[in-house]
């Protein structure tokens, strides 16, 4: 079902079209500015580093339910290979990898959702082609993310070690995760927000990572996004929102107003179990984050392997 | 043909075998300690950032000449594909990515090498199969990559836009290059070493990029990198080294030694003439440097989106 | 540019729709009735076999200049690999395969061209999505490929062992092979079209199998191919038709009008070279052919590996 | 567990090295004489065709359960795209496949099976490697696999629509077989077998088709194929053989024996459903069968299209 009339018109309150020129392809990453880059620099205290992507590998979320969504396939073409067929010379291992852009960890980029056939900004739906993939909006225009990330723990935050099943993460859940970071949420962030839901996958239950009633961000959480201006949102689960949404009719709205409409670059199957034991620990939740998606031209989205550097 | 007696001699000089344990899987990453972080965070002065990395598509420097080395393949498997048929609904656009781990801008991980059977560390080569990958030294273990960096503009320094075709870099033209930059390398630096021959594929001239005689290090300068104790290499070029060498009988020796015996992460086909104009503008030569490697488990090397920050 | 009015007309002419039902998505394939399996059954007389395919590996006949048409890529996900760990088991080994359908010896399907927005039978153009590749006359719906086959050696029929570089096949050429086969075209046959330029591949010269101005058919042929009712037809080359073709303003009329207009399914870069060596000796230009395509599912082509029987 | 006494005995009883040359590759084909592909054609009467291949496509049988054997992944790199902007012109669609030689329809090949370091007729197993797949006995090699074919029925004969599960098939099921195809089986000939099994997969219930104890070929039967010395053998089930096997600390014995030491090129997935219906109905078990693999250079195995022809 399309999106119903007050959904409409959330999109239409949140839009960020023309914001950044007609031409505009990164959306809300256009927030991340000198400031909030320096606000990154200076939140890199220790120099502790945690990468935050799961391996790729089979052992991915993926269970099929997604047509074509693969996990990542990882073959062999040379094994220790001597050119001169002497192995005292130098031999070279080669390899070859296949896999779904959004399988894993990754970023969904500004091309991954359309409706009414326009992208964001109202670029046409049909600029994404099989031949050239997104010739608009496609995640290579992405060279970089780096900015200052906040950790929002909403599982802690409300007293869970993983939300129940199918929670509905609200505006009142975010704000007690902000009062937990302690730090105010300012233009240009990159939100990571917590579930817990990766506690399943690293225990290696797909089922429950994938097809449980995973919990998620609402609806009624877009606009907290917009006000307060980040530049990207990454979570620790596979459909970043509640799935099923409140109206089973309705198919992702939060992907479809966040990414068409929005403009906001989303993160998925981000891994934040050891960054957020340590956040736990030392009561500081900002960090710097590096974020760069693999720069696959025309692709609709992208693995990458982030590192919050506290 | 096998090492000769003095490159083996060299091999045993700058062995680090058994210097970070006899398990240790990440050789001289392991100088990346508390201290080269903060020196990278300190050399992150404005906030510019360069993504050093070549587009994944079929336009990179492959050519068919390394057997299953494929450039990346991009498809697709949904375009604006709506669940429920109705494209007023939310429509999703998914996409695949075949490629060579070593195609295109990458780190080649100390599972890459082999000689006399053994790997980096003294492990057998024959960890590395078919069904597992490398088992030893995969590039999954390197969970991130973050350092100063130091660029070292070899051309620049000794008067080119680019090397000439074959040039052997010598330790003269390091200490030029790093004259230049006006900064001491310390241990676990990062080191960004540009002869210019990324100009070639930027201009679509694979040929010219790949299959020149192509200017690179040399033996002579193993021993260099090993005084300095720096934690990687990474250059504008595919092979690295001096292509064909200078005894073209020895084929990849700085391969077979950095890697094997040092244990030392190479990174190739790095981009780094934007990054080279700032700073022979600015005259500021060092940066801070993130380049998580993707962590494809028992890879052999893996694609990589690094960012410098100055 | 679109087809001119003479070709449009041709076109008209020529064109199967609705002959077979609405629904149909066989085209002259449909035209292989008992009669003519039972012809083809009725050739082969000695039970010599030629397969008629070239190999799935990296040498296969494309080179980068038709987009993600790659070579046929190999690679191991087991090497003897014994589950138990102990080779003295039954160990296994196993491989992937990654390929463009059209890239080596394949029928193109129906769902392969389209022009104007329609495929052949008046299907919309848009019943192929990447989602679902072709939902209307994908190559699965062809089961099985059995008739009678005729080789028409047009090289050798008009004095050459392989036909000049950019050789215009005629009607003429044609009556001039049938005259050499001493056979009647039948409705139903399969049609084998020799020029030779396979001995080019076969001599590892890619660049003149591809690159030179490739013989084959023009549209002058298309009403012969039609009043004979031929079921299929295949050819040794890449691009079946005359290319460039004769007017290079117009693109790929051949195609466009034999598998669009007539439904004709087509067969390429076929190895018929050592077929034509022994019809040649013994005179003998009947056989059974059989040539299923793999049943990929949507798949607009398939490779094959045809053998004809003698 | 290593092959008990009994069965290196057995082993070593119904052994083909040597038989054809040391250094044949082809081993039971080698049984495809001139008399059985004579007797094939004789057995084509009326010309009805049956494909004996399930669909390539995201529904087959794999379930992740085999490392790297995956499922085939249609995906698009071109959907009506025209050349020069202006879909009046003739308009492509190209497509790429990729997928696990094993996975679907296909033909187990000589290089698939070792154990204790060496394939058939004695071959090293390490002529198998990641660079080149089977130096030895690769797929390619096989060029055609047409002779006459026979349908046992096993199922059918001994009173069953499927076979139950784990029921292991013995001589004298297949002596049933026989009895109700009647028919003598000569050398040369290539057996059918059919469990019923693959009712499963085409009931879209992988798990009952792979993961319940699959009906199967035994020990005891691998001496009564070489008796008849028949030329290869293909089934309706993902394991051909009993599984989990008798002994289930000896995993895939018939693979082990039949592959490495008789030779013998084995066929699974095979889709004998309506051809079984067919010759129930009409009492005739024996036909023309011609199945020639995809000549995948260096594949261990290969899909296949087979066709029945009666």
């Amino acid at each position: 079902m399309a999106l119903p009339p007050d959904l409409l018109a959330l999109a239409a309150e949140v839009s960020n079209w023309g914001r950044w020129g007609d031409d505009d392809e990164l959306g809300t990453l256009n927030l991340i500015d000198a400031a909030a880059v320096a606000r990154g620099l200076a939140a890199a205290r220790t120099g502790i580093r945690f990468s935050l992507a799961i391996g790729l590998d089979a052992n991915g979320p993926q269970l099929g339910t997604i047509p074509g969504r693969i996990n990542p396939l990882h073959t062999m073409v040379a094994i220790n290979m001597a050119y001169t067929g002497d192995t005292d010379d130098c031999c070279f291992s080669d390899d070859i990898l296949t896999m779904g852009l959004q399988a894993c960890t990754h970023w969904d980029g500004l091309a991954h959702v359309s409706y009414g056939g326009l992208l964001y900004n109202g670029f046409s739906a049909s600029s994404t082609t099989a031949e050239r993939g997104a010739s608009r909006c496609g995640i290579e225009k992405v060279r970089t993310i780096v900015s200052r990330a906040v950790l929002l723990d909403v599982a802690r935050a409300i007293g869970h070690d993983v939300l129940p099943a199918h929670h509905p993460i609200s505006e009142a859940d975010l704000d007690a995760a902000v009062g937990l970071a302690g730090v105010a949420i300012e233009p240009g962030d990159v939100l990571l927000i917590r579930t817990g839901q990766m506690t399943y996958l690293k225990a290696r239950d797909r089922e429950g990572y994938l097809l449980s009633d995973q919990p998620g961000l609402t609806t009624h959480t877009i606009g907290w996004l917009r006000r307060h201006d980040v530049a990207a949102v990454a979570i620790d689960t596979l459909a970043m929102e509640l799935h099923p949404g409140e109206d089973p009719a309705v198919l992702f709205p939060v992907h479809a107003i966040q990414i068409r409409d929005m403009g906001l670059t989303q993160g998925q199957n981000f891994d934040l179990e050891d960054l957020a034991d340590h956040c736990a620990s030392d009561g500081v939740y900002e960090m710097l984050l590096v974020a760069n998606p693999e720069p696959v031209t025309g692709g609709t989205g992208a693995p990458v392997n982030p590192v919050a550097i506290k």
